[in-house]
């Protein structure tokens, strides 16, 4: 079968914007843009304005091309059902049947997950997890979320919410979760907010301080931590130090569930580099049993982070069967 | 396919003893018996007594029925590769490869992997879990055990060792594991050996107390815990609670890693009944997500403990392919 003409379109669902991509079988990028989502009241218009925005670049692209389907990335994106259900950052309400909508107006098959397994999907296609059977993508961003892959698929779950692993609980007892009302959950440690939230908790423990920290002290937030630890300020880069702790103890755990062959790293947290990357490392092999250590690869996502959204809803397009 | 006379031999190697039975489809044991494993200071000569012992079963069943292969459960045991991998328990050392040993000399294809695993397999072919593509099996003897399904597959993760849910931290900074070296593992409380423990340090915070376990004090064990508390003793059914808690704890993130149908518990301490059951399925649900509250079916194994390990290590027979 020659697949060289064969294209995916991929759709990221995000509460403020959507970006939408058109992919070839090697992760390349031929078209992209964006639309806002949150202009939207109701998903019909929502629908609507993506078709307008999508149809003139199929038609262009068709002549030459086959569209294989539509891949969709979204919060709490059900890949059994194909529904967003009850997700808190899109104005949409409710249980959304998006992937049966979207497959009726632009007649092609389409395929929902959430972001986060949509990214272990488009790592496993077309990033650092290529030929792997057994993997957890782990994504730092403003939360933590997870896609795990066992035997070659994802793990869904028999709802297919499986792989919330932002949400296990790493502390018992320990910082509470605004959003989840759970204390001590990986998420309120090792995403955006809660990089930030360890930095104020040092400060206000440490009123002495002379850390850089400090002359932002009532309105901090990650990207002044990863600054001020860039300039070698030391209560920065313990910040950093913590958080890779707390991640790395998760990380034992996670390796102890599924045995993975890699755990990869995607997102704004990443961009510390070695700083997150050590301490995440040394408490994680601290933590496991000597038949998993020196044997999982930790590694950071090999897909550009912008991109990222788009080529792992497009993956998901490969991965439907012909006879939908 | 005619499957009414196919069988399979279960094998069920323990540090003691070695357990093995005739199965048939319908989980039936028609023929069982035991030999003693710890006998034999050289596998060679282990395995000849087993062939010695099961020949003359094998000869009686041969001429009706069709034999259709070996399933061999024992710890450390790799499903990948056949081998058992320096199982502290046994008095072989080093890396076995019992598969391929057993399979020679029987003349029968082989098939092993671990005692938790090969229990989940059993679940899943003649027990609570009959018809579930994803579940979790946790099994709660000396030590703590799981095996875990999903998609319909056992997770063994990219070198056979995945589901060693027993050692994952839940309390960090713990109580410490001798035999691991892990501080706040599962199994350093929901085991017996765990059980026993938390009863000592009751004891040794309480010295006043009139709790019918002080009578044991120094020589106590899970059997007599047991027997205090089904007595109504109050500091044993405490012993109980705590020890449900923790496991509660521990349940509600292995729910948010792969959202199974099913936890099915066995062993020892569910012997307990509602004493374990009741904290393990509040403090489960209690730090769960609201999307996997209460949805999962926490249950007991329907599988006679006795039988158990036999049926479990038979019914990876079915499983072999018979291109082997």
């Amino acid at each position: 079968m020659d697949i060289s003409n064969e294209l995916a379109i991929g759709i990221d669902i995000g509460g403020t914007n959507t970006k939408y991509g058109v992919v070839n079988h090697r992760g390349e990028i031929l078209q992209q843009g964006e639309l806002r989502t949150d202009k939207y009241q109701e998903v019909e218009s929502y629908i609507d304005a993506l078709f307008n925005t999508l149809q003139p670049i199929i038609k262009s692209i068709e002549k030459a091309n086959v569209i294989h389907g539509i891949g969709i990335g979204a919060p709490n994106g059900n890949y059994y059902t194909g529904t967003i259900e009850y997700a808190p950052n899109l104005k949409w309400k409710g249980i959304i049947p998006i992937a049966k909508m979207i497959s009726d107006k632009f007649n092609l098959p389409a395929a929902l997950t959430n972001d986060a397994n949509a990214a272990a999907v488009g790592e496993m296609t077309y990033g650092a997890a290529r030929g792997m059977k057994d993997f957890i993508m782990i994504t730092l961003g403003t939360g933590v979320g997870s896609g795990i892959v066992a035997n070659g698929q994802l793990i869904l779950g028999h709802d297919g919410f499986a792989g919330e692993l932002g949400h296990t609980i790493i502390i018992p007892g320990g910082r509470l979760h605004e959003g989840t009302g759970l204390r001590g959950s990986l998420e309120s440690y090792a995403s955006a907010t809660g990089l930030t939230k360890t930095a104020v908790e040092l400060l206000e423990k440490n009123p002495e301080t002379d850390s850089l920290l400090k002359s932002h002290a009532g309105d901090i937030n990650s990207k002044f931590v990863y600054e001020c630890a860039m300039k070698n300020d030391k209560m920065a880069k313990k910040v950093y130090a913590y958080t890779g702790k707390i991640l790395g103890q998760a990380l034992a755990n996670f390796v102890m569930f599924s045995s993975p062959e890699a755990i990869v790293l995607f997102g704004g947290l990443t961009r510390a580099g070695d700083m997150i990357m050590k301490p995440t490392r040394e408490h994680m092999e601290k933590n496991l049993l000597p038949i998993f250590q020196n044997k999982v690869k930790l590694i950071f996502s090999e897909l550009k982070e912008s991109d990222a959204a788009i080529l792992g809803a497009s993956a998901l397009v490969w991965e439907i069967k012909t006879d939908l």
